[in-house]
């Protein structure tokens, strides 16, 4: 048997190695990446790990260096109500479950759901993780339209009525890739879709908390508690490298969730859990996001600044009030992978936006602009570099 | 569409609740537990997490707590370099993978390589969270014979010959749930069929560095490089908590690795393995680990001695120089699992043997006993109360 013929058939879904490559690329060093979703480094509460460190051994001992339960560490999912609460979630501490990262919910709602062509609907554009997560399991895709404010409700009224979907993913605050943010009409008429179609959504909220401007809007999980599982992270208010997800699930899947995760890790490492439940309980966390959002704030508007200099004007983009990232639709016959090697030449990254589609072809001009990892001054160089690049595109074209 | 419906095939492999309802009785509060793997709280190096935290903020600062590569934090790889030539495998830091626990290994490799009804070939008993981890992807396992002294090789070559087998699972030193170690005659013999037949091994050494009397054997990956992912953990010789697992595999295997399990959690957490870094390239382990011996070689002691004492003649049991298990066998009639709310209602619990097998009826008669998380005399309390249960269950007979 060769190496070849030894892999599973999943394993072909896997991801192709295109976005490995250009991931890999916007890390070398020197290169400013707009590419990646990483908070920055000034945003970690580094000055209080130790101090935290200390409250947590003195508070459960070895407990924290222990073996724990799958379903989470029971201070955390405690000190997760309020927090969840303020969001507008409503949860006892059981009915909570926490993950390696939230990327562990989505696989382990892939694993218990999706059989090998099983259906899943998906915005288009939507996170690649997500799609990442869903792959291996085999699932066929029904996309999703969006408009400039998300998600269409009746797209997912029609998908629902005409596909038997097993689950629909969305991102309904700051999206991931595009920035955008679903309107409470928009999220009420989801609710009421979901409802009356007896469908399950999986609502990936990792921004909502990256706010800078405008009003908090409820998660749709508050308005049709029974057919949402509401996943959220600590990765961009406490610090990724935790990997600490949390999630609230109907107590069906709930359940399922947490047989299924038993078999892939046993549980989330304790000592990250005990460390965010002392962040999250002991007030920490409601003294860093402030501090959060002062760092992120001038960099959002350097970001729309510096696109409205440096793009030429029929370009178009989104104007997110929070998260991390930009969307930038360029004009027809812009292929951004084409022009990502010669703006990697230059020094700068970012993704092109093709990646984020099922189907790759509507992505050909977009591309995905992160702003939380770099300086403002930076973030105007490196989209002049862009620009520039763009600019001899065209020209060369006429 | 109800729930039952929405779930996917693989989701009926999950184990089922009866294992699941025994360890849940195993940990209520005032029962002596021999049921689970837990090390003894005491040997967690607490006394110095405060000051290994400190050590990692200083040394790596925001990197500690950022995202990082799913191939593992570049620190702790190269420091597990020499931890591993210790060990007999030899391999540089880019050969080195970093998981969320070994059980993420167990799941990574299940789900690279099995579709459903693929044949993967495991002792008889084996690991029981290694069928938790390998049944979602739906495999049909072939039963590997063992004797007293673990796999009988010839059985292995008979498997391979016979069947198309994607993998090989075995655990050979201080098995769980056994405790046996193959002797190196038989790894020789191994590592021999695993090469002649183009097979792969998934070996899985959690228990190596825990040894309490006798010589080290090599691993099997150092017998047959190239057909062996070599599986360990920190969890018992560091913290559970921390779950930080990591493994050496062949090339193409380990970039599917990679991979696969970039889609399950991106990466394990960087404060864990810059603590492991720390931990195992600073010299704590080292230090550590004779203290961790001290602690649990009595308990091994006491565990034998207490089978002598209090176990009925006829029963025979394994004596291994390390790890933390022993596995009774009962004479013909004895069901381990009626015996066991018994045992239970007297506040003692193990594991009846038969959750270990496959085909479960061949261990009706067996029990794991776990004997690192309990100290010396509640080691001798509980076995006279499971001894007390035997005698009178077989007095009840006559």
């Amino acid at each position: 048997m060769n190496f070849e013929e030894r892999l599973a058939g999943r394993t072909q879904r896997m991801t192709a190695s295109a976005i490995r490559e250009i991931l890999k690329v916007a890390s070398s060093p020197g290169v400013v990446s707009l590419a990646g979703g990483l908070p920055a480094a000034e945003s970690f509460p580094i000055e209080i790990m130790e101090e935290l460190t200390g409250a947590v051994l003195a508070k459960y001992g070895a407990q924290a260096l222990q073996y724990d339960a799958s379903e989470g560490f029971a201070p955390l999912r405690e000190a997760l109500v309020p927090h969840l609460a303020a969001r507008g979630v409503t949860a006892k501490p059981d009915e909570i479950l926490v993950f390696s990262g939230s990327q562990g919910i989505l696989d382990t709602v892939g694993k218990i759901f999706v059989s090998p062509g099983d259906v899943v609907a998906v915005e288009a554009p939507t996170y690649l993780g997500a799609l990442q997560a869903f792959n291996p399991y085999e699932p066929r895709y029904v996309e999703l339209e969006t408009d400039d404010d998300g998600l269409i409700p009746e797209s997912l009224d029609h998908a629902l009525a005409t596909e038997p979907v097993k689950f629909v993913y969305l991102v309904p605050t700051f999206q991931n890739p595009t920035g955008r943010t679903l309107s409470l009409a928009r999220r009420r008429q989801v609710a009421e879709i979901l409802v009356r179609r007896d469908a399950l959504l999986l609502e990936d909220d990792p921004y909502s908390d990256l706010r800078y401007a405008g009003e908090r809007v409820p998660p749709i999980k508050s308005l049709a508690p029974e057919h949402v599982v509401y996943s959220s992270t600590l990765s961009k208010t406490f610090a990724p490298g935790l990997r600490v997800g949390f999630c609230v699930a109907p107590d069906d899947t709930r359940r399922w969730m947490a047989i299924a995760r038993q078999g892939v890790d046993l549980h989330t490492s304790t000592l990250a859990q005990a460390l965010s439940a002392e962040y999250v309980g002991g007030g920490y966390l409601e003294r860093q996001l402030p501090r959060i959002l002062e760092i992120y704030r001038p960099r959002q508007q350097a970001m729309l600044a510096a696109l409205e200099r440096h793009l030429p004007e029929d370009f178009r983009w989104t104007r997110p009030e929070g998260g991390m990232f930009v969307w930038v639709r360029g004009t027809a016959g812009i292929d951004t992978e084409r022009l990502y090697p010669r703006v990697v030449e230059r020094g700068v990254a970012f993704v092109p936006g093709k990646f984020f589609y099922v189907h790759q072809e509507d992505g050909i001009s977009t591309m995905r602009m992160n702003f939380t990892a770099a300086g403002p001054e930076t973030i105007d160089r490196a989209l002049r570099i862009i620009g520039d690049v763009i600019a001899e595109e065209l020209a060369a074209r006429v």
